[in-house]
């Protein structure tokens, strides 16, 4: 195949995820009942969308690896692997906030060329093709570029929690806190797609997964930013993620993080 | 008048919120140009916004006081008041997290009796008009009504940002997060709601304004929650406020405040 999947794959793979995860979401009363009796509709949202994420692109393209949160490796032999997160942000979907995310991400030879974002309760879909990011919602469509004119005393960041930071990597963060026009918490994979949208400026995390980050490599390259770890390198692996608009954003925060 | 604003008042006042706040919402290249030639989105929406709420209340209850967190106080001696924040959450705003609201309260002789948070870019709204809490939004109308199954261990608790409590708060607010299944950052407004929804079973802040408060008073409290200061008073003046699902939940945070 071309490694550029369709605009309107990435529709389908959102339409068949939010049939699974939208009627499970704000299912407020039944949340601790079910609970109690064992039944969790997070972890039944997040297995049945998988699941149908995955029939799509078994049927589309057979010789493809999957990999995902829920069930696992297939295939990983192959040299083009499709990355799944169905569901992340589970504590903002079980609050019934509307910034989690459906994440589907391609890698050829490792490295992330295409994926989306999905939120199916505000009706967005943010996506990169390996031609460009594009967004589509409710308030229309357009090609998504990162803002370049924010200087690090006027960025915007933000982050999912302080409580991802261990004690040796918070005080590192905290220098950047320190240094930026404003912090906003709580925000998952809604963060980089707004970064990529050219409303926020930073977005710096630790401890992700794999599955967390790549479907949102393409959109953030493909939209102008810029992402690696904290060390410069590749972000295809998770682990300590910093994200930028600017070449020089990320250079400033980096040498902040270095300690 | 009567005490019960109708719910085609409060779709009136949010519609008219949403046509000076939604078309600046998301500017995001714009937002530091501006912002360095003077002006800024957020202000023009908050202010622009709050002329278009105040202009329909006094067109209708030309008698009633208004309390504007733009525009001060008028008529402040009558026994109803209107109290209007129309960003609450600007930080949201700013970042392009649709997680911010429109507030329009009404007391009576300084008792919150009908209130609403509105939504525009998810195209929600939450209500009390004296006779209930009711929703509308893409996915339907319908009542609201608290959660009234969760213990305090299976609780979720959110609340804007850690950052909100000073150093006498902060380990008495800790003292409830470490109690609870789950705590989420970044809500503003919109946690109240999903109170009132039934899928958030605590909210706690500090530092707030009668502006940020009075609205979602009459939400939680006609779905059937509970909100007072963190003293276990009324909460129209703001200060340190905890909303809860049930007294019981009310209860058990209330004594892990009190220190």
């Amino acid at each position: 195949m071309a490694a550029s999947p369709s605009p309107e794959f990435f529709r389908r793979l959102a339409a068949a995820a939010a049939a699974e995860t939208l009627p499970r979401f704000r299912k407020g009363g039944d949340v601790i009942n079910k609970y109690q009796t064992g039944f969790d509709p997070v972890t039944e949202a997040d297995r049945a969308a998988e699941q149908a994420i995955r029939a799509i692109i078994t049927a589309e393209f057979p010789d493809h690896g999957i990999v995902g949160e829920e069930f696992g490796t297939e295939q990983s032999d192959s040299r083009y692997n499709w990355v799944i997160d169905p569901i992340d942000g589970t504590r903002s979907f079980i609050c019934g906030l509307p910034l989690w995310g459906t994440l589907v991400g391609l890698t050829v030879d490792g490295r992330a060329v295409a994926g989306m974002m999905a939120q199916p309760f505000t009706g967005e879909l943010f996506y990169a093709d390996g031609n460009g990011a594009s967004y589509e919602g409710p308030d229309g469509q357009r090609r998504l570029a990162v803002r370049r004119s924010a200087t690090l005393a006027e960025a915007t960041l933000c982050t999912t929690s302080p409580s991802l930071f261990d004690e040796t990597r918070r005080p590192l963060y905290n220098r950047v806190e320190a240094a930026v026009r404003l912090a906003r918490y709580g925000t998952d994979c809604y963060a980089y797609a707004q970064l990529a949208a050219g409303n926020v400026d930073l977005v710096i995390e630790s401890g992700l997964n794999s599955y967390d980050i790549v479907a949102l490599i393409p959109i953030i390259e493909q939209a102008g930013g810029i992402i690696t770890t904290w060390s410069g390198e590749r972000p295809e692996l998770g682990g300590d993620i910093i994200a930028a608009a600017t070449p020089e954003l990320h250079a400033e925060a980096l040498a902040l993080l270095a300690g």
